[in-house]
């Protein structure tokens, strides 16, 4: 039975999914609209599938308020009449119900479940039950493709126009580790389109979309994206502006109280992304670590497995390049300090960081390889030699062009936060580790990755020599508040372990 | 590092648990306080542990908004000063971690997660995945004790003062069930100890509490049960007016939405409250049939011996009561006209519905051999004559009085809502079947249970012959509207089943 309620709007946020709307509880009672029930409204041509939460003061009886996520998509004038109706138990539940049982599900259930969390029609809860159910019986493989599939198709989807779509991806966890603005112009100058998208930080203090911010633009919308692409084959932009697999952000968002992201789920959402962007030839940088996502090589290497599975089955070519890493890659950390990294690579400065070249060399090569630009054993060259010439660097300058940025920056032209603070080694001896967690964890607590210009200098690698008072890294903030709560962070755990070479004196830095 | 906030109270609800704050958008950006983040929020001596929500206008910067369960609960100021920390994980959001992994839980585990859910420190989604980890591999009988245990403990418990604290409970889903009402003076009239606390109706149209709410006040303390209990030996009152294994609110409320109650969990959450309110004694009613809970004999014996082992674990000497039931039980379905069904066999009038009678008198008479007050087989002889001395009624009468109500009333007097509308059969024949769920959906239509005057009376039983025109029951509502809304919902489904003997015309009813 419908009923109809007056629209209020409410200055209130419930974080984006489900949507929400507020009744009057007694009224809510009356109408048999129990708390977080899924209801139905309607209004003029327009429909949604909402979760019912309960007021006293804030609407009145024969009002229903609309929390802001609502009336930012879609009009909804103040008064206008609302028509509600109390709803059943839908087809995707009922596919939650049977995957908690342990059955396995069908194309078409997978299907509904991945459709209706898009579509707003799942709360929190049952996507909750719908993550849980992975634990205690692992998907098959088989069920892995069916969401994957489903997955993408349930967003935005660019139409594969050319034979060779390539695309390179790091899974994320080590500080600093930008090899995707390296890796894509030297890709891009050999010919091979490559339409990158890229991540925002989420808990770690910058991500790749993060760090190109500071060089260009990097909001663009699908049309946008063809055109530029068409143009210069190549772009480096956030892919959250557009909905590419949008169910991936809802599934994340119950996924995060534990902290817990299956692996299983993680290779599912990155291929989903790239069935949608019509990716045809994958690099799949895959670091494991002590302080990374993946802690050790068994691991590293059932997550290849699963790469190497859907690939096969959206007919992708794949290379997945596993690597151990005990340290952050690159110098810099927070995106300005590390889009200065990158540009120092591309313009071959030569105090530009090592590492960061080497790795970035290597994924490209194996891309150029990959996608048949360089024969096998030979990408790794070709990749270096359009970084030396400079025929990269001419690339990259298109790139930041067509997104809008400066094309003549120099490395050494980035701003940097005002606020700094120098720690030097209190003692000589040999650096036996870096915490590249506690790396990540300080950036934040400084400011990164909102704050673009915050972030850590590291001026030490892992196993160098130092001596006493050499300076080990430098903290950069916006004011000296910032680098206070660092310094406090700072005395609970350290980045550095040093290993005393001759004196014996307290630890510092 | 903790931040200070001034505190803002505002007009919203969240449902209760956990408990919300809202922070300014780009501020709890700042603050590094994600989306659904746990913080922890000092003000004062207090202290809480709450979810963080973002808003953009309706709290500013430096402002933290606080949400009406917690300043319901909670003295704060306009304006103080709110100290926040966001805080890492808990051991029960490990706990429930290792149990999604399919492993046991020791009794401190199990406590750990039990005892945030009741302190509001776990999250809905949190609760999920505890609530979904009991789906692929069940909970061993030994976790459900300490489930139990962990729930009463957790809570407000009565201490054990006798030898002998009866108590019977039926399991949900049969309409107008209302036994309790008659079975709890029975027993007391006999000198049996009986402190009964009973549920409202949650999806169904009236539980005992809201049915005795008719007759006397169901809102009561503890001390004020003690006392009342203390004197007459009884009390018919609603258990949710206090904390008697509080977990399980919080628990149902993510189970809602699936609308899946695993059974064990139901037996735990009944049992947790029998530990509680330190029953000794127990008789369990347990239907099952089509349209209930329950659906097959099977199920209820596995449910029956589940009972068995944690009544046997806690000392409490038990008897389950296996049924098989196909049709309402009384007459009337809806808090007043349940209360007068109730009245008229505790008044022994001649039009009293006998399956209620019966069915009460098997099982306070089973009650009374479990607590040794009859000897073997002879409990529905004693429970019999307690009936129909009029001893059952003038203990009733004690507990009305001490509950507030109007001792002197009369089934009769009863007041039932003023819009009616009868339904007659449209041919003669013999009912084959009532549907349950339709006569508990149809009394919600009608107002039940928040309106108590609204409800059906069915005037017919299962297996009865009709002549065309006999009356099949009567729809009671406040309003014609209402009526309207029901004659809807019974176009498309029916409440009785006539198989026709002579004529063939249009079913009706």
């Amino acid at each position: 039975m419908p009923f109809v309620l007056r629209a209020k709007k409410l200055d209130f946020s419930s974080g984006g999914q489900p949507w929400v709307v507020v009744l009057q509880e007694k009224e809510a009672r009356t109408l048999g609209v129990v708390l977080g029930d899924r209801i139905e409204v309607r209004w003029g041509r327009q429909r949604a599938i909402v979760v019912a939460y309960h007021t006293r003061k804030k609407v009145h009886k024969g009002e229903i308020g609309f929390f802001r996520e609502i009336w930012r998509y879609r009009k909804i004038i103040n008064d206008e009449p609302i028509t509600i109706k109390v709803l059943s138990r839908p087809p995707s539940i009922e596919a939650i119900i049977k995957k908690l049982k342990g059955e396995a599900l069908s194309y078409e259930e997978m299907h509904s479940i991945i459709s209706d969390i898009v579509h707003h029609k799942l709360s929190k809860v049952e996507i909750t039950y719908f993550v849980a159910s992975s634990f205690l019986k692992e998907f098959s493989n088989q069920e892995l493709y069916y969401m994957t599939k489903a997955m993408a198709v349930t967003g935005e989807m660019l139409k594969p126009t050319r034979k060779v779509v390539a695309d390179k991806h790091s899974i994320g966890g080590v500080a600093g580790n930008r090899t995707t603005m390296v890796v894509v112009p030297i890709v891009a100058s050999c010919g091979i389109f490559i339409p990158k998208t890229s991540s925002r930080a989420i808990t770690s203090s910058a991500g790749t979309a993060d760090t190109m911010e500071v060089l260009a633009s990097v909001k663009f919308n699908m049309k946008q994206i063809i055109k530029m692409t068409k143009k210069i084959g190549a772009c480096i932009i956030w892919g959250g502006s557009f909905r590419l697999a949008p169910a991936d952000d809802y599934i994340i968002r119950v996924s995060h109280p534990l902290a817990i992201e299956p692996l299983d789920k993680m290779v599912v959402s990155i291929m989903a992304k790239k069935v949608a962007m019509g990716i045809t030839h994958l690099i799949v940088d895959l670091p494991y670590g002590p302080t990374v996502k993946i802690n050790d090589r068994p691991t590293a290497i059932k997550v290849k497995n699963k790469f190497l599975y859907l690939a096969n089955r959206f007919g992708i070519k794949i290379k997945v390049v596993i690597s151990e890493v005990h340290e952050p890659i690159g110098r810099g950390i927070g995106p300005s300090l590390e889009a200065r990294d990158v540009l120092r690579v591309l313009q071959q400065k030569d105090y530009r960081p090592a590492d960061l070249e080497i790795k970035s060399v290597k994924l490209a090569g194996s891309l150029l390889e990959l996608t048949g630009k360089a024969p096998a054993g030979k990408g790794h060259m070709l990749a270096a030699e359009a970084l030396a010439s400079g025929r990269a660097w001419s690339k990259m300058r298109e790139i930041i062009g067509a997104q809008g940025g400066k094309v003549n920056i120099d490395s050494e032209d980035l701003t940097l936060a005002a606020a700094r603070h120098r720690f030097y080694a209190s003692f000589s001896g040999k650096i036996t580790a870096i915490d590249d967690k506690m790396v990540d964890q300080v950036a934040r607590i400084l400011g990164a990755p909102h704050d673009k210009l915050a972030g850590i200098y590291i001026n030490k690698r892992l196993g160098q020599k130092v001596r006493r008072e050499e300076r080990l890294y430098t903290l950069y903030a916006q004011n000296a508040d910032r680098i206070e709560l660092a310094l406090e962070a700072l005395k609970q755990n350290r980045i550095f372990t040093i290993d005393r070479m001759n004196v014996y004196e307290g630890l510092k830095g």
